[in-house]
């Protein structure tokens, strides 16, 4: 079986880890969003594809779920001692292995796409890990406080500010020229059903299908989603925040209406919205319980959205 | 007093220590070599101008005489791990630092002096220190071993071969086009004095020698030479191999004789070399101990310099 996830960080890759125990034998290609790449100290970040590959090559903090386990902080000490910021982005010493050898590949004129499958094959992922697109996309977040109203990059606000200043618009820069990245398309066009994972559905799945070309490939293929809303609320992270940017309720339902019936077939709920079991405007919804304690948890609610693509599929 | 310095790394770093300790009062400029500077790993690496700005600074590492002191080496596991190479220079993460810095100013379009003027913003180390140049110098050794004849470069020559293989020549690339960076004329022109210190003749005072403009207006001073070879032999480092490439015998009055007396006014040689003692040709030799065996004895062979020095430019 041919299965294509698109993820973001955390929450997409905790899933993958258990899609792949799930599905043992398929053949995964995992989509990551890029629009959270930033530059730091000269150096090019990828924090959702970084997330995706250390978590299922073993090397990520389990405990934070981004960063890598073993991490030291021997770097970011030197940058204070030279007042070098910014200091609200956390970047380990391993970590600036990985940024180190991608932006000197980088800089050599590989492709993004490229880095990463060399960055992989130490890590092996079990997966295919492809960016959405080899061109430089970043979203941005139009805010407005005491400084004024301006764009902020995606990492500033989310990780500065804690997504606590209201979005007035969230951007992807770049997104409507970018390609999606060499394998992308292919990739989609052999697959047999594409998950979306829970990963928020505006700045990682979202951005992702912005990329030209990219949603109407998944749209004609069997999707499952599933919800990274339970009971109106994220289970991690700041989704809401981005939802209500876009003028989207923070709830299963909404989000599913939110992607629409045209890109979704089926919709993975949790329990808490068991109320929307059943048909949803033309989407399949089925509830369960959608908390990743564990990899076997993950592994089970993969199962689950895998039985319902097989289910809208046949 | 206005003192201008021509440095190397270790045993000009020790020397130029002493050299501060020795004259507190005196307002000194150090004009650092920088064709030993190298790019790894898409990042800058100034080796000698690090090694006088980390010894002034306090954060050397005291025993080996380059790198930094509690240092760590994460990125270089790091590095290993995705087999990226070169594995035979080491860097260790508080270096990294530097590096990280310097290249995220270089790429800003800032030139490596006023790059250099912020990293010393945190080391403060009493001196003024000016890269000799803010063109790229890059020293490459001409070898033939079983791999055929090739040129290579000098850190390679240095830290990878240790010097074994025999050098057929050594070029500083692109010295005669380069042009001396903003400061170091006015500092010489400025001078009282002018010190050699005990730095590798060849690929260290050789190479700033080199830079257009600068040996004239070095020769146009009183100046003062600390000889690196004692007895027939490099005090420490491998000068004899880079002697021997341009034909100079290792010895302390090859060396002088080598500068020249246009250039050289005074010349420190070691007690076992005491047989010098006198005039060499127009050059006025005075011997004493040089080993540097702590900052102290380097203050006092700073003395002596200062001393012959005064004596030669009244």
């Amino acid at each position: 079986m041919r299965i294509v996830a698109l993820a973001g960080g955390i929450g997409g890759a905790r899933f993958l880890r258990g899609l792949r125990q799930a599905a043992p034998e398929a053949d995964i290609t995992v989509i990551g969003n890029t629009g959270d790449d930033i530059s730091l100290f000269g150096l090019r970040v990828c924090p959702d594809l970084d997330t995706v590959m250390y978590t299922l090559g073993g090397g990520i903090n389990e405990e934070q779920g981004w960063g890598r386990a073993d991490e030291r902080f021997t770097i970011r000490e030197e940058l204070a001692a030279y007042e070098v910021g910014p200091s609200w982005f956390t970047l380990g010493d391993r970590d600036f292995g990985t940024h180190i050898v991608r932006s000197q590949m980088l800089d050599a004129g590989y492709p993004l796409s490229a880095v990463t499958e060399a960055l992989c094959a130490r890590w092996k992922p079990g997966v295919r890990l492809l960016p959405m697109s080899d061109d430089r996309v970043e979203t941005h977040v139009v805010i407005e406080d005491a400084e004024g109203r301006r764009a902020v990059h995606f990492q500033e606000w989310w990780v500065r500010l804690h997504a606590q200043v209201p979005a007035r618009s969230i951007v992807a820069v770049g997104a409507e020229d970018a390609k999606p990245a060499p394998g992308v398309l292919e990739a989609l066009e052999a697959a047999d059903v594409v998950i979306l994972p829970p990963s928020n559905p505006v700045v990682s799945v979202g951005t992702i299908l912005a990329v030209p070309g990219i949603r109407p490939a998944v749209a004609a293929k069997t999707v499952v989603g599933v919800s990274p809303i339970i009971g109106g609320a994220p289970v991690r992270g700041m989704a809401d925040a981005c939802l209500t940017a876009i003028g989207v309720e923070t709830s299963a339902g909404a989000v599913a209406a939110h992607y629409g019936p045209d890109l979704l077939d089926g919709w993975l709920v949790d329990t808490a919205d068991s109320d929307l079991d059943g048909d949803l405007d033309g989407i399949a919804v089925r509830s369960r319980p959608l908390l990743m304690t564990d990899v076997d948890a993950a592994a089970a609610i993969a199962r689950a959205a895998l039985d319902l693509a097989a289910e809208l599929g046949s």
